[in-house]
């Protein structure tokens, strides 16, 4: 053993005792003959004491220490004079009689902080070295604590975790898939999986009853900053159950991992269900940020047909009341109006009204709308003296991503979205079609197995749009950070799904026979629901990114900078496997 | 809720309570005027009942239920007259008012029984099937416990889980890779990670001091019985550690599944340990089966230069001692000889001793030797009246390899080799290095970052053939469950292995070149151990290949017969990927 005790460990009643401890230099620094060392591990920092009057041998030994040396000592654990409240070792230090330097270290490219001063390319290419920065270590460990208490929740409860494999059969329909060259296939290719849907659905038919894994998918899309190409999911699958079995068992498994994990206790009244149509009427989203109000009030019918152009030719009106805003400048106002105007957003301009502390109206539209007119325009805000109303319109589905887009930038200006309060959600109803104007077909909204709600069976032939899903998202924090449904379980029901999505006969069974066999068996009615683990555990620990919280993440080209991967292969590797890359 | 109970859990305290059932016809049979059904899910097996006098239209509705049905019942749970001891729910029965056909089934292919009458491929193609039956679920459940035990022993001793990377960069040194065309890289490729080996050690540089990871790694090997494309590890790794501390430290983790899994306890003395060295010596094989003796005896000294040509040309001559076998007939005896002469084994022949029960030896080679010579023989053996003796003779590692399958195939014979019990044992101080003839360059017995024993560095340069490695293997009833090593901190000794194994500075820098880079800027002091999980609970459960305990295995040909993958890909994924099939 290279150490007695952890760097995280010693306290006051070790005093007397001999420690050998090993870590790295964090810092050194010289005082009155006396240098002062702050070793380093993952338990701690523990400050090291040389002597020069003592053992000035030792002393010169430990001035020559670097940044990041790895080191052993031996000594005293001895009472600090000047102790540090902020460090769980803060009231002991240990006077040092042996040093011994395990491993030199040249200057790391940037400092081993908090505070870093490396940029991000920088900190990726040596990401080793920014994982020693407590702030990155933590996120890790609460991930690993997440994962921990997951499998905990879930098996009490009877969950089998079951591993899946992740060499697998492509799926055309979805994302793009990762693929593998088989050599003993030779022109043939396993898939990545996006997720393990089907294979789940099949060990439902096979009895397990409940089933879960933590599991590695994988999804070849563009990058953004919170996706990347492989991400792990808490994948869970359960048999006999209906929508709210579901939806009860999972509420619990988030408010345990509350409750463990950050010491996060709700109120015990269940989280609030809002369906998809309210979430798109009232907040322009499928996952709003229940944080704070602001749903929109929607004024079209009121606004209407009094002679304002902008006005009249949209098909929707609507805002959101900033309370307390009416005191925005006009430059603030500006800054608002440029937001919607961005092209990501694509708004054409924004219309504000505010209440004096009199009671009076005054907006951007004063020209073309009378006081009482605006009166009754706040009266629908229930607007009050100091708040500010914005306006936006145009084509309904548009206008209220726009809207949404906005209410989420008030909340973030009014200092509305607090990253240590959480409000949960689920959002249910979602529609279980999805018209593709671009290949003139149906797509389904979350995947083809999602069954309909039974009471919109029937409307399946006539208006496929209109059918609800058995399908429920949770949502927290405007995040969504999980997502299920209730499965179908009657292969003639799945075959008509298959019809309606467009799939010949052929094609869904060369694509899906075998979980279309598979039920002919004997299939039991049966549920589930995936989370991201990354972006919960990016959302417990307050992160702007999931690449936070993943310790070897890849850049938005899809590079691993630290490892250098991808990498052309050998040609021999290419003859082996049966294929040639294309010029391009 | 589609049931009030499991079909596991009611007992003779619910009688007369009104419960709700669903699950799987097993079997239905009429006996005088009533019908039972056996409902089964995975959590037992309960009997039903139908009373034809009571309900005849419900009763002819059950004996229309064909094997497989997916059903709901609900009844009265009530007392049986003819008790079942075998089953947990045995004392009762449910008397069934309500009948709920979920789910038809088509007829099973094959029996959904323990003792199936399924062959292996239409248990493969209908694997769904397969994993109903009680016998392959159990294996699946094991695991699950299995990996759950690991993870809270790890966690327990503040090992933190960490997931990296499955898209890693491209190794060839090892064996051969899966590799993933890039779409974003056109012409590079990404590789699947054989194991996490370099990574886990960037986490010891990264500070993380106790890293665990239950992780899929791929090879794309030519498959066997107990190998598959894809496979699970226990990987793990810690800082500022000696081999010791991580023998002890694992031993720990290994006594405890046994304990909270198997209910086997072993005593408290440390398994043993035994060198590779005379492993090989004294049971040609780096992993022996210690459930039973019959330890090698060499007798080259003894029996060379006697004029018996079979034995003067031979390096090594050695044999085993079956107690009690004496008896075994010419017919076994030519059995054992024509086992040994199989191409797979290879041996010339097979020599025999007997003790008979007045102490005299009987051989096949007394024309050759004097009693006298004979007897020498014996006492060198140790055997006594009612021993054989077998003895192989040739080339010293060949003929300890053959003699290392005859001992197999003794203890098989001799009934020694009890499944129930377990022997564990670590083999330790094995060669850093082995030369290939073939390729004129030594390899990395382990891997490249494997430590030499301190002792040993001298010889790196003089004769690196004769250096052992600080690595070690874990080994139950022979098989080698787990292996590791302390791995190199050094990179001026991780440099000179490169150049040892015939790397040029830039072929090491291009491939290892993080590593190597990291290990600069402060590497403690590390070493680790992986477990193969497939093997560990092949292992608990008794089972002869790792595929039952595997959810969905891969066929000798590396297809999933069920999913139907590899497949050809559509020409336009393969034009995105940039790559082309080549024709054979």
């Amino acid at each position: 053993m290279y150490r007695t005790n952890t760097c995280g460990e010693l306290r006051l009643t070790d005093e007397g005792r001999t420690a050998t401890l090993a870590g790295w230099v964090q810092r050194t620094r010289k005082m009155g003959g006396m240098t002062f060392v702050d070793l380093r591990d993952r338990y701690g920092i523990t400050q090291l004491v040389f002597n020069e009057a003592l053992n000035a041998p030792l002393c010169e030994q430990a001035n020559k220490l670097g940044r990041e040396f790895v080191i052993r000592v031996t000594g005293t654990v001895r009472e600090r004079s000047n102790k540090n409240p902020h460090l769980a070792t803060g009231e002991i230090e240990l006077i040092v009689d042996e040093l011994e330097v395990l491993n030199p270290a040249l200057t790391p490219p940037f400092t081993i902080e908090d505070e870093t001063d490396g940029g991000d390319d920088l900190r990726m290419k040596y990401r080793y070295l920014d994982l020693r920065r407590q702030a990155v270590r933590k996120n890790l460990e609460l991930r690993h604590r997440m994962a921990l208490e997951v499998r905990r929740y879930l098996s009490d409860l009877h969950f089998l975790e079951v591993e899946t494999p992740i060499l697998v059969n492509s799926t055309p329909e979805g994302a793009r898939d990762f693929v593998v060259p088989s050599r003993m296939n030779p022109g043939q290719f396993y898939a990545l999986p996006q997720s393990p849907q089907t294979l789940k659905q099949l060990l439902m038919v096979s009895g397990f009853d409940r089933y879960f894994q933590i599991v590695k998918c994988f999804r070849d899309e563009d990058l953004r900053a919170d996706r990347q190409p492989e991400f792990t999911q808490i994948d869970c699958e359960m048999s006999f159950v209906e929508q709210d079995d579901v939806i009860t068992l999972f509420e619990g498994m988030v408010r345990h991992l509350f409750r463990a994990v950050l010491g996060v206790e709700f109120s015990s009244e269940a989280f609030p269900r809002m369906t998809w149509h309210d979430a798109m009427k009232y907040y322009g989203s499928d996952k709003p940020d229940l944080r704070f109000g602001m749903r929109f009030v929607e004024i079209t019918d009121l606004m209407k047909g009094h002679g304002f152009g902008v006005f009249d030719r949209a098909d929707y009106i609507a805002g959101i009341r900033a309370e307390g805003a009416a005191t925005y400048t006009r430059k603030q106002l500006d800054e608002l109006t440029k937001f919607v105007e961005r092209p990501q957003i694509g708004a054409k301009g924004l219309i504000y009204a505010r209440v004096e502390p009199d009671g009076h109206v005054k907006s951007s539209i004063d020209k073309y709308f009378t006081q009482e007119q605006l009166q009754a325009m706040k009266a629908a805000f229930g607007a009050e003296p100091g708040d500010l109303m914005l306006i936006l319109c145009g084509e309904t589905d548009k206008t209220r991503k726009q809207l949404c887009e906005l209410r989420l930038e008030m909340g973030n200006r009014l200092g509305l979205r607090d990253k240590s309060r959480f409000e949960c959600l689920w959002v249910v109803d979602f529609p279980l079609l999805e018209w593709s104007e671009e290949d003139q077909r149906f797509y389904a909204v979350h995947h083809p197995f999602t069954s309909p709600k039974p009471e919109d069976i029937p409307l399946l032939e006539a208006n496929p749009g209109a059918v609800r899903a058995n399908a429920y998202d949770m949502v927290i924090n405007g995040v969504e950070v999980g997502g299920g449904s209730i499965r179908i379980h009657d292969s003639k029901l799945q075959d008509k799904m298959f019809s309606i999505l467009g799939f010949t006969e052929e094609r869904a069974q060369e694509q899906f026979g075998f979980l279309m066999n598979a039920f002919k068996y004997g299939a039991p009615p049966h549920g589930g629901i995936a989370y991201g683990l990354d972006r919960v555990v990016s959302l417990f620990a307050g992160l702007d990114s999931i690449r936070d919280c993943i310790a070897f993440p890849k850049n938005n080209a899809g590079r691993d900078v630290m490892l250098d991967a991808p990498t052309p292969l050998e040609p021999a590797q290419l003859e082996e496997l049966h294929i040639d890359v294309k010029p391009e």
